[in-house]
């Protein structure tokens, strides 16, 4: 498996100061990039999916994907998973470029059929269909029934956290971040991939893995922005509150509204904006 | 069609400064969010893709989905695109909620078998398919024969252009921007959506619209990061130069080097990386 991070020989282009005369200066330098490389997903050989993503966490990622997809629904459900980097694998032609997740299901555990989400192939599949309610996913956890409450203060510490934990951010610039907070607003955990999605599946594969589902009381904070797509994980995984750094988007509120989710964006500096459910953000 | 933003009514929470005593102070009030919705693409009534996306250059997005998935390479492919919002399509059961594209293409064009790039179906179809060449679409264009010189004081101009263009992005701070500029530095076009690969669609499809593929001697621009797939689609479009407000990942730096593309990063503030094919940046 290859780094979270990768070198290339760059060259670096500086304007003159508008005081200054002359042309730009140029320097040649080494630079530290975020790493994206591809990973495919197999199920007991058959290849169900293959995603661009930072290398690291590759049995998280693979855990989170199988569940946010809806092909698993708990960690029983996983007999094993193994990351083959082209070296063991015995098929000939991997170039190792990428890596392989083997994931073998529990024997109780209907393979899934080729599908994928929001891929419409029959006729007019898509037409009534394209409310945010059937496009939502089928809801594990009841989030009414969550009736934690968080305060303002505490959700406001989380991104300082959330960045003091990024171990790749500082140096690459280019890695969103995902964590999982607990009640007392402790870090549980933090994920970092170049895309968002990834992330947030790092985060809900490792809740899957060590069996911690649904992740009652907890905060799940993203460092971008909030989209639908989240929405869904969060929910999923059984988070009453999420938490962005940015904007989210309308459908984003929409979903969390109907699922009873609380969304919270442009959290920084000391306030934030509460987009629903906002009585699970205690004022004390 | 609906908007570009939608507004909500959300609950403003702001904690104490440091100097002062008491409890977080909340206030509601209406705020505008950048609007995600589904749009359902479909070609000859049969449905290709579904993909959430800001409303809005409809058109454009469907042709630069068409386009940078490989199903048309022409403007000439494309006979006619029809935005039917649900009101008109006859479809029983089209709640409204979203909006179909619906493609005819010319009769001299193949109709797509039903795909997704990424997506493998065979068995152990990624095994040995997982480099970046092999992943890489195929080359419409040759870069290597785009010799253009755009001087470095031109690109640092370009970001700021980009932001006065655009409309949404200050009352939501929820949508990403691309751009196309020209030779000169002027700005050709803009378009916005909460999905960046969706914003890149949106102005590949502008210039397949207008006839203006390939785009020699102009420059890609987006807002945030770029990513491989980025790269993909400005090598297909047949932009010399991509560049990006933000980081690059390894992954798009590999295959930019390998299109012969100019990928800058970090554009900001009178500085700049180039992470391949420098020689297109002029230091006079």
């Amino acid at each position: 498996m290859s780094g979270r991070t990768a070198r290339r020989l760059i060259t670096r282009i500086r304007l003159p100061e508008p005081a200054e005369t002359g042309a730009p200066a140029s320097t040649s330098r080494a630079d530290v990039l975020a790493a994206e490389e591809p990973l495919g997903i197999r199920i007991a050989g058959q290849a169900v999916s293959l995603t661009m993503r930072t290398p690291g966490d590759d049995l998280d990622l693979t855990a989170g994907f199988l569940f946010t997809e809806g092909i698993v629904s708990s960690g029983a459900d996983i007999a094993e998973i193994k990351i083959c980097d082209g070296t063991a694998c015995g098929h000939a032609g991997h170039d190792g470029a990428g890596n392989i997740a083997d994931v073998r299901l529990s024997a109780s555990t209907p393979r899934p059929a080729p599908r994928r989400n929001f891929l419409t192939t029959s006729a007019c599949g898509v037409c009534g269909k394209a409310s945010a309610a059937e496009l939502s996913v089928s809801k594990i956890w009841d989030l009414n029934e969550d009736q934690s409450a968080l305060p303002a203060g505490r959700l406001a510490t989380m991104p300082e956290q959330l960045r003091e934990a990024q171990r790749v951010f500082d140096s690459t610039g280019g890695l969103h971040a995902a964590g999982a907070f607990g009640p007392e607003g402790e870090l549980l955990c933090v994920r970092e991939d170049v895309g968002r999605h990834n992330a947030v599946d790092k985060v809900v594969g490792w809740a899957l893995r060590t069996r911690r589902l649904p992740m009652r009381g907890c905060v799940l904070l993203v460092s971008g922005r909030a989209s639908f797509e989240l929405v869904q994980k969060a929910v999923l995984a059984g988070f009453p509150v999420l938490a962005a750094v940015s904007a989210p988007s309308s459908l984003a509120a929409d979903l969390a509204q109907e699922s009873r989710l609380t969304l919270v964006g442009f959290l920084r500096g000391g306030s934030m904006n509460v987009y629903t459910e906002p009585q699970r953000i205690s004022l004390r």
